[in-house]
């Protein structure tokens, strides 16, 4: 079974609360705009398909101060575009009212569009990328492209999922993702709700996982696609890219077209959002540092095209040069 | 003030117990085999080096029946080296035993002379390794070769600490290194107890790091070297060197001659304890990962010679190739 992430139910946004995952899978009811905005940045709702889809409907939960709830919701995390896309795509929606019925059921509308989008998008990525995928592949991954981070089955996940319908006898390994543990917290727990074969290893034990001849592919998502192709994901991606170049094992990066920010050059340009030292520094409900230690905490970093061998989206996959395709 | 971490006192083998750090400093006081045994398997002294000095005065201990004593150690643990090598030393003293004295008070001396070695040792590792650290160098390390890990100032650290009494302006980033986070729990506090510049990063942030331009120079201990110069260390170490080349950054191992094992012509042959699988979900505390999920928990890697600058030991340093250095 693969989980349902988002849901407008009784004119409420119903978000599972990840950050109590895999101890207990709880729903937020968020009925205010402020709400929404407090979800995204605690990370209750997180992964930049279900970001954007969550602030879309905020927005029809604000809609009594339109503008002050993108502005809102447009602050809460800098890093994923599809955040920015979605509030574009209401407020485009906003301009073009025309005011022959209720406000809020056109923005409702629109974010259910985007909704059912973003669920069509994730199976076609599932569809095109699964034709990588060979029967009896071991796949690596990081942090959590799932059901868990976008409105359908997820983007590098989709793929997982869709080799395993096909019946492809797949395994997968996953990376916890220090310091918030996507990987071990939601990767593992979703994969194992679908009846995938998963095995959670520590971040700096993928290195050797790849030594030893047990992977044959990796696949992961994106926070924001620069126009040469350029990939800001979840801090650790860039490793796992240089990891898998070393042991010339494909890395693939799969999502929506709504993450691709053509109006960045390269990578360099994406803003990269730095996170709270208690990430590091307390993170599993202990103090696991001293005092005082300063921390560097960076939540994303970015992976040059030259470390990526395609991008599967909705619309095909592409391969270098990615600022041609 | 650099710390001590091993310390033979009113026939004690008294020890800091390093599960319990940063949050406390406490002692264990072992007065038997058995309690120092124990102590190495739950990791409360670790460090090769330092497992080594403990079994040595283990066997003190253990003296009416050496042994089964060194029998019981040498189940401890299975990958540094140090250990074999320093129970080997205890049973050649028995061995040499002519019935002159007290067979414990010649223990004793055989154990205090494997501390004060050590002690030596580490100095002479900082001081010919201190030579590669320049003023303003930014040194990246993993886990904890430090004080904590020897019965002195350290391997891997030792330079750290030797550079810094030089007044060369240092810093060091030290990543936390999963699952048991010797490097938060242990590197990060014994440098700020000396008055180092360290900062803490995730080891995914490892890659980040060095891309960014801020590391000079890597520096790691060793549990076990091979004939070839093949490296094991804390699980990550391969890793970081990976990510090394790839930043065309040096990666120096530190480890005194007692860490080489001739009779292993490379890597592939060094033992790799593998560990609970609890340490990866539930290390602290807290439940970070589905019940029932699969688990691969190697507590170490190995690091193939070709990644390896040079390796620094109390005799100098060497340079590849290593099984002729």
């Amino acid at each position: 079974m693969i989980i349902e992430t988002i849901k407008w139910e009784h004119n409420c946004l119903r978000l599972i609360d990840q950050t109590k995952l895999p101890e207990e899978l709880v729903y937020l009811e968020c009925s205010t705009p402020e709400m929404v905005a407090e979800a995204i940045k605690r990370l209750s709702v997180r992964g930049a398909p279900a970001i954007g889809i969550a602030a879309a409907y905020g927005v029809v939960l604000g809609v009594k101060n339109v503008e002050g709830t993108i502005e809102l919701l447009a602050k809460t995390r800098p890093t994923a575009v599809n955040l920015f896309w979605a509030l574009e795509r209401m407020r485009r929606c906003v301009q073009a009212y025309k005011g022959n019925r209720e406000l809020k059921e056109v923005l409702l509308e629109e974010a259910i569009q985007i909704h059912q989008d973003d669920q069509e998008k994730c199976k076609k990525i599932g569809e095109y990328g699964s034709r990588l995928i060979k029967d009896g592949d071991t796949i690596l991954t990081h942090c959590n492209a799932g059901a868990l981070a976008t409105g359908g089955m997820g983007t590098a996940l989709a793929l997982i999922y869709v080799a395993h319908e096909q019946g492809k006898g797949i395994k997968v390994f996953t990376d916890e993702t220090r310091p918030l543990l996507q990987g071990a917290r939601l990767t593992a727990w979703e994969l194992m709700q679908a009846g995938i074969d998963v095995t959670l290893i520590c971040d700096n034990m993928a290195a050797q996982v790849m030594k030893e001849g047990k992977i044959n592919l990796i696949i992961v998502g994106a926070d924001r696609i620069a126009a040469n192709g350029d990939v800001a994901n979840k801090i650790g991606t860039y490793s796992v890219a240089v990891l898998a170049k070393e042991h010339r094992i494909p890395f693939y990066v799969a999502a929506p077209t709504s993450t691709l920010d053509i109006t960045l050059k390269d990578g360099s340009l994406i803003p990269i959002e730095e996170r709270a030292e208690f990430e590091i520094t307390c993170g599993f409900g202990k103090k696991t540092a001293p005092e005082g230690v300063k921390i560097y905490n960076p939540a994303f970093d970015v992976t040059p095209n030259h470390l990526i061998k395609a991008i599967i989206t909705e619309k095909g996959i592409a391969y270098p040069p990615f600022d041609y395709s």
